[in-house]
């Protein structure tokens, strides 16, 4: 039996820190992960989200992932049916809902305040009201495998209870993110074996940094239903990282049905919608994931590919990088910057001082690794070829708070003609890129074609509080190509200029017709 | 056997993008890591990195952790004393080396290029070498799994070469970070039984999100000996994590003499000094590890701490959270606040008109999360209880390239009186706050102690680019509290201003003097 994908990204997920969706976010990743092959997308709890009382009330697009609405069991003392939290699940449109109760004979009694058979009938009569009403039944047994350490076989009752409702898919959850990968394996079995005509799951947290090992582990004992967060999100350490777990659960043939070569795309499309930042080392997906940047690993890689990877990065939607940095060695460095410098020489003394320098700008705080197009141009100038086509002469802002709008006015000259333009802005960069622009568009009519798409700003010694350096990213494109540039200075006007500037000479200089990623 | 811990922060952390080390951070760091007690650090590779020449002419101060430096095996064709980087390892003071060899017969062929019996010989007599020097030698047998796999006998036999020279570990290393935990398990206890003789280690790496599972395999299997970094560092996806190795070593028992109290705050020296922001979802030390958001969790959390945690946060130095948020129950919110506002009720307007302010301020991009001291100014407002004693009237900032300073004039009034002052600074907001503090020591002498410690900048919808609104977040101390203000709005300036005012409210506000963490 193949292993069904649950993500709950937009319900479990919601819970992370500074993670908040509006309805249209929602419909956004579901749209994301329905182009992924996910067999199952939570949306939400409604009565307790208003994000997802607006889609409980649609009938939710899919073409292949199934929407499915998240909801407590019944309270205690009463029919499911006089339970207005469980009425609301029940009528949504969802033909599949999740349905969570306790399995944790403490939980029941200490924080739930009920005796065991009080739950037991909670459980039961709750799964059996959905069914009864044409739902399909995923129960979530909270607390599982910390219950079942405690009594188990009250544990497995709660899935009894579960199953003679007619639940299809009974999920072991480790709630509190504790639990080992071979304690997984043991109880999934047993469980499986006791369960033989349900679907049983598995909904890891990720406490102990074991998720995803748990996850896999309790497939491996037979467990054909997976819950987890595309990105890893979720309270405290998060939940189940699917885009982890999704290439391993494919390559080791557990899973189908995934389309595994937009994996990094689409984690990358779900990370902006809920304004997370990938890590550059998360496994697969992140930028760095398949970054070479030891001398000696990277020149391995240009004579072997393959050598330092484990997997074929096209395989997962991602691709090789080899950094730049002063651990880079010439090998890398030739291979970066052969197709702008063809006839750079490999023992030159150019080479040489272009190592130098970016062993001195690393040193002051820039990182070339993220901004190739800053390393093209540094290097241009220090091999006497300058490609820059203009001048950046200078700038000046004010910004103060009885205006709206601040002003910046930037200077540019090219040969022996010099630019002005002012121009104002929602803050001091915003009105120095558009100032900047207009003294540009003087000379350069092409630039009306580029633009900015990405500004992000670093403190790079925080300590200093405000006085300390900043480094500013900038990355801009013209439609078709792509590239980074970076600035660093203590004044954040002063990077982000340089880091600007950069931008346009890259844009304006011919031979530079390649993507840079 | 219990295990030992060998930490190579500093060499194979090294090969993390922007990370780079003087020889200064690298002593840092390895007296952080003399402090957690972790058993060996292996502080880089004489002979390949300037900061580490340095360290290894010293003699390194250690109390518990045995200072390592790294090497590779003599080059083909070379005797051991006649290679000019194996000489310069073996002959620095460090008592213990680590030197790495190839196990895996492709690699040797095609990357190396030399014949297997070759190999051997240089693994053989590199170790003999340095043994015969007095040295502990720990070998490092590159790509061990990928080679076991493809000739399981070679791979052994470039292990029986390291034992022959005197090696008192031998380490299995997963170089490119796909081996999976069982069969790291499996490959371990059949080299375990192979060796019974001499320590078998672990080196695993993140690619398949995977490596503390797999290291954990490795010793229930037997390995006796385990590296990574202590913040997962490493190239590529990283390697394994030892902030949550550790705790999993220390509570199942495997590992002793490491002081897990000091391991959270030992994290975050180390992240300082290495410039990495830890995740606040990593586990175990991140900022986030124990915070709880949801109304139901957090409530819980009031009512039975423990609930939904798998180990006490103290255990390993670090604290649990009841995160403020638009998700915030009713219960977390009064016991915030409590302590400001003594009186507030429970059902009172008051506070359901804070959780919709909360709600709305969310919206627009604050965060009260990690910036409760901007939360409790708002409270005081809005239950008409308003806690500051000065109005921030305005800015103005000049910045030109011309100058090498930028320049600020703040206002602000208290009672009739009005105050403005001037102040020159390296970048706008270094002004600015310059001249904040100018206008404040006018009217509060006591602000003289108070000082920024820390600013961060974070764009929240990059995708507008230069004109996307910003979240300032600063920290401060009077060196016996710390608190944390935030400021958002499209212009840096404005956003700086606000969290800086915030700042200093809090700091004039008397009812306030206890630890915001």
């Amino acid at each position: 039996m193949k292993v069904e994908i649950l993500d709950t990204t937009l319900r479990d997920g919601a819970q992370h820190r500074q993670v908040s969706y509006s309805s249209v976010d929602k419909l956004d990743v579901m749209a994301a992960l329905d182009r992924l092959g996910v067999h199952y997308v939570e949306f939400g709890a409604p009565g307790f989200d208003p994000a997802a009382d607006k889609l409980a009330r649609l009938e939710l697009p899919s073409s292949r992932s199934v929407p499915v609405a998240f909801g407590m069991t019944c309270k205690k003392g009463l029919e499911p049916d006089k339970d207005e939290n469980l009425r609301t699940l029940v009528n949504c449109p969802a033909s599949t809902l999740t349905i969570v109760g306790k399995a944790h004979a403490l939980q029941v009694r200490d924080v739930l305040k009920t005796d065991l058979d009080e739950n037991l009938r909670i459980i039961e009569q709750s799964v059996t009201y959905a069914t009864k009403n044409d739902k399909t039944v995923i129960f979530d047994a909270e607390h599982f495998f910390d219950g079942y350490r405690y009594d188990a076989e009250y544990a497995i009752e709660a899935l009894t209870a579960a199953v003679r409702g007619g639940a299809k898919v009974i999920t072991l959850c480790d709630t509190n993110g504790g639990a080992l990968p071979d304690d997984v394996k043991d109880v999934t079995a047993a469980v499986v074996k006791r369960f033989p005509n349900v679907r049983v799951g598995i909904h890891c947290h990720n406490d102990n940094g074991l998720a995803v090992a748990s996850t896999l582990a309790a497939v491996k004992a037979g467990a054909s239903h997976v819950q987890g967060t595309l990105l890893g999100i979720g309270e405290r350490c998060g939940n189940a990282n699917l885009s982890t777990l999704l290439p391993l659960l494919v390559f080791e043939g557990y899973a189908e049905g995934i389309d595994l070569k937009l994996l990094t795309p689409i984690a990358r499309t779900v990370a902006e919608i809920t304004n997370i930042t990938i890590p550059d080392s998360f496994p697969y997906v992140g930028a760095g994931a398949f970054a070479h940047k030891a001398g000696l690993h990277a020149d391995g890689m240009l004579k072997a590919g393959g050598s330092f990877e484990h997997v074929d990065p096209a395989s997962v939607g991602n691709i090789r990088q080899l950094l730049l940095s002063k651990e880079a060695g010439r090998h890398l460095l030739i291979a970066k910057l052969k197709p702008f410098f063809p006839d750079i020489a490999e023992d030159g003394e150019g080479l040489k001082r272009i190592a130098r320098a970016l062993k001195e700008r690393e040193d002051e705080g820039y990182t070339y690794e993220a901004a190739e197009a800053s390393f093209v141009i540094l290097a241009g100038k220090i091999l006497d070829r300058d490609v820059t086509r203009f001048e950046p002469v200078g700038y000046s802002v004010t910004n103060t708070s009885d205006e709206p709008e601040c002003t910046a006015t930037t200077t540019i000259r090219v040969g022996d003609v010099t630019r002005s333009a002012s121009a104002k802005g929602l803050g001091p960069v915003h009105a120095l890129d558009k100032a900047m622009r207009e003294c540009m568009l003087n000379f350069f009519p092409s630039i009306d074609k580029v633009s900015l798409i990405d500004y992000k700003v670093r403190v790079i010694n925080p300590k200093s509080a405000t006085g300390a350096a900043v480094r500013v990213l900038i990355t801009t494109t013209d439609g078709r190509h792509i590239w980074k540039t970076v600035g660093v200075s203590e004044d954040i006007i002063r990077a982000s200029f340089d880091a600007l500037a950069d931008s346009y000479h890259f844009a304006l200089s011919d031979d530079f017709d390649f993507y840079f990623g």
